[in-house]
């Protein structure tokens, strides 16, 4: 038997990983051996009354959530699951699948918790473990699936271009659909279009399996992730609330039982919904409704600055209301991540192309449309402090990540703002202090540190209130950059204090919502 | 001395209360023998120490607020403030100065704390009454402006066409700069456009103030109210989260005082924000905030219903996310009242003609479109239900106001649904277990209750979740609406069980939102 891996893979390829350092790729004996070594294990799991656990996709979701099943015990503190995570063997990613079988999270991580724990399943326990090999979903008894499902074009402006990369998905489902365990339970916990489950993921698994000879009902189940990288990424999957459904009765039972092995349903109950249908719903529709609220803070923002009020202060008021308001936005730079920059178009690809509804979610499709401009709005305040044009200013942009104290660039805003300002003339530099490589935008000049950054810059823009950002004072800034004629605060990075002991030092400063600064002649 | 009483109202004038009750605005030499009346309690008031208080306004706001201000005491039981309600000798308003001077609530409230606490001020303490006649401002230390503001056409739909009815508005504040002691605090509650305090109300009052040599610095303060009718009326004064500013550090002060002493601030501390813009721009960011998560859940709202999923459902299992998705709202009939119909508005004016930004509120002003088209959403369920046409089809639609439990008719969402269930031809009565008759909408045919409505009716819409509808069985809905064919449940008033033996029994049902039950064939 021979290990399916990527055909285009050839066996001397390397896999580099954002840490910077290459994994080789293994030839196909090393894969078969590899192959051995873990259904001798699984089977041994399986044979003292434990389960096997396969986990499709080991990205920001999946290799956390490969952790969180390991470590789950019965009463007796022995691991529940053997766990297979998953991922193919081409170089932009197999660095995941080398750096989980050494016992590192693929994506180093600022929870210890998850850290310690993917370490100890891998290296103590030997519960958890990684491979390329398809077979290794014909030993699950729940495969879990963590692949990623991108829009090709996320600018997309009309309702009718809105292209799903469905091809890589459905060939994944293809692998587990002939490999798969006829009684096995796949849970998909990928944020999908509503539908997708029933129109697209059951019609290809009845599909392959029927090439089978299996015509069982398919065990398929959606529970939708919640993930959040960042200092609480354990809490986010084993002690946050979860909602999910099953195509049928069968199947969310099955989905129930296994969602309850891992997660803390004591305190955070298990939510389900009448069908799949309503589960992908309500993930698109949750994180809708989160770049909606955004999107409506931007045209307060520009409001709040024109008319010089601290827009900042002003949500702070508002979010007293407890129950009702507590959960509005403050102004920012922008939206990033891998959900909110997306999700929304998922469930107009359903409305238009799965159900062929006509409904056009205008409001919500306004919001993504408003999000994708609003870095620009942080530009147009450096042209404007830079006394109108940025060309061939020298230029420091602080903040690669979208979420701060994180190393997450998936469609981070910094890349809206830096592909403007680059086109424009600025003699523009990044750089971020958790991130040593930008693996999207690997071309753009990036700085080793602040310091280089800013050492020579004109202006600074801050784009994200990461720690040590938040920590510079006037001094530093003034001693660290002594070129800075202006500096731009993108997310509620410098305070009152700071922005007044700039300025009084000759610096013109100006800040996303805070009109009072122009107000109070900061820009000038 | 001649009590200044509006020139047009006639001696022989009654004004009609929305209780159908009569009462004869009185001649000018009875209210200059309760002026005098007023003024002496006034001034033995303040011979005891006591402060007066003017309250200009005594709508659903200013005679609530008139309330809780005349219940405030000292640490001794003693009343702090003796309290003058003012309002016009006109039809359409004296008959609140005449239900305040007997100790009733103008409009009756379900909130036995309100009644009581009016009723034992004016009746036993005796510190509070109400008048027609100016010089009542003479006497006050505080003036509460509690007037209404409003938009001339709420439908608009372009932005230069916004049109503020700000006449009455000036000549109110011109009757206080004409009467006011030149110390006295005016205190602004009305939702006011951004801006509006600095560039409106200070301008008015320092030319009037002017005209009678007082060049001393106003005292002006903006403290928007929070007041929301229903079970909670006083709680929401008094036990209540409060933003206030003042147009100087003097005003401001003032107004914290004053603001502290008849609120609960131990509990519900006082938030200063920096100038009266700031305020100002709070409360109609706060209230278009909710406008538009109440606009965006329109549009999932057709969705699901397409897609046959139950939105309520989904939307319960999203608001497990507490600080970040709780204040999800459900599905609805749609938008009433005073502040969420036209508060955009008010800020749009304010970036167009106060500070003329050109900034367009897009999504802020969208939504409000949306929300006011969404109660023909409701009827277009009751059109399909009947078979495509509503002509000459007996409908009864129950529900005027537009909240549970209370008796509130401003901008009812039911005057849309109306209208247009009128113009295409439905034979349509409106009924409402609060509300005897619809002040705003008297040419209505309304049924003297919901038996009346329904008795012969094919159609019955429910509009508002009002306790004796949600209470109905279908039982009781078959026995007392023999002849209904179809029910459209606008506002979660149906259960599930009870939509299911409706349908067997042979009625058509549909529901906002309840896309299970149109997947479930219950609109067949």
């Amino acid at each position: 038997m021979t290990p399916a891996i990527d055909a285009n893979a050839a066996p001397s390829l390397v896999s580099l990983g954002p840490d910077g350092h290459a994994y080789p790729i293994p030839p196909p004996e090393a894969l078969a051996a590899q192959l051995a070594d873990i259904r001798e294990r699984a089977e041994a799991h399986r044979a003292r009354g434990g389960q096997v656990v396969a986990v499709q996709g080991l990205g920001f979701v999946g290799s956390a959530v490969a952790g969180v099943i390991a470590s789950a015990q019965d009463s007796s503190g022995s691991p529940l699951y053997f766990v297979i995570g998953v991922d193919l063997a081409t170089p932009a990613s197999y660095w995941k699948v080398a750096k989980m079988c050494a016992g590192d999270v693929p994506i180093p991580s600022p929870d210890a918790e998850l850290t310690k724990l993917i370490a100890d399943c891998v290296r103590k326990v030997r519960n958890l473990t990684a491979t390329v090999v398809d077979e290794a979903y014909a030993l699950a008894d729940t495969i879990v699936v963590d692949l990623p499902l991108d829009i090709s074009d996320r600018f997309t402006e009309t309702v009718h271009d809105i292209d799903i990369c469905l091809a890589p998905f459905e060939r994944a489902l293809e692998t587990i659909g002939r490999r798969m365990r006829p009684v096995a339970l796949i849970l998909v916990e990928t944020t999908v279009p509503i539908g997708f489950c029933e129109r697209v993921v059951l019609p290809i698994l009845r599909r392959v399996r029927s090439e089978r000879g299996i015509e069982t009902p398919v065990r398929l189940a959606h529970a939708y992730e919640r993930v959040t990288p960042g200092p609480h990424y354990v809490d986010s999957i084993k002690r946050f609330r979860r909602t999910f459904s099953g195509v049928d009765a069968v199947s969310a039972a099955a989905a129930r039982d296994f969602l309850a092995s891992f997660i803390d349903v004591e305190s955070y109950p298990l939510c389900e919904l009448d069908d799949t249908n309503a589960s992908e719903m309500a993930k698109v529709l949750e994180n809708s409704y989160r770049a909606v609220n955004i999107a409506f803070m931007y045209e307060w923002t520009l409001l709040a600055e024109k008319i010089g009020v601290n827009l900042f202060e002003i949500v702070e008021s508002i979010r007293v209301r407890k129950g009702t308001h507590d959960n509005m936005r403050y102004p920012g730079f922008g939206v990033g991540g891998y959900c909110l920059t997306k999700d929304s178009l998922l469930a107009q690809w359903s409305a238009t192309t799965l159900f062929k509804t006509g409904i056009e979610l205008r409001v919500t499709l306004e919001a993504l449309r408003i999000n994708n401009r609003m870095p620009l709005h942080t530009l147009d305040l450096a042209i404007q402090l830079a006394g109108g044009s940025l060309v061939g200013v020298p230029l420091a942009v602080a903040g690669i990540s979208y979420l701060a104290e994180v190393a997450d660039t998936r469609n981070s805003p910094t890349e809206i703002l830096i592909d403007e300002a680059l086109r424009i003339g600025a003699n523009a530099v990044v750089t971020d202090p958790y991130l040593a490589r930008w693996k999207e935008r690997s071309a753009i000049p990036m700085a080793d540190d602040l310091d280089s950054a800013i050492a020579g810059a004109q202006g600074i823009i801050f784009t994200i209130a990461h720690k040590p950002y938040r920590e510079l004072t006037a001094e530093e800034l003034r001693r660290r950059a002594p070129r800075a004629r202006f500096i731009i605060d993108g997310f509620d990075v410098i305070d009152d204090a700071t922005a007044a002991a700039l300025h009084a030092a000759g610096i013109r400063v100006a800040g996303v919502g805070k009109g009072h600064w122009l107000k109070r002649g900061y820009h000038l």
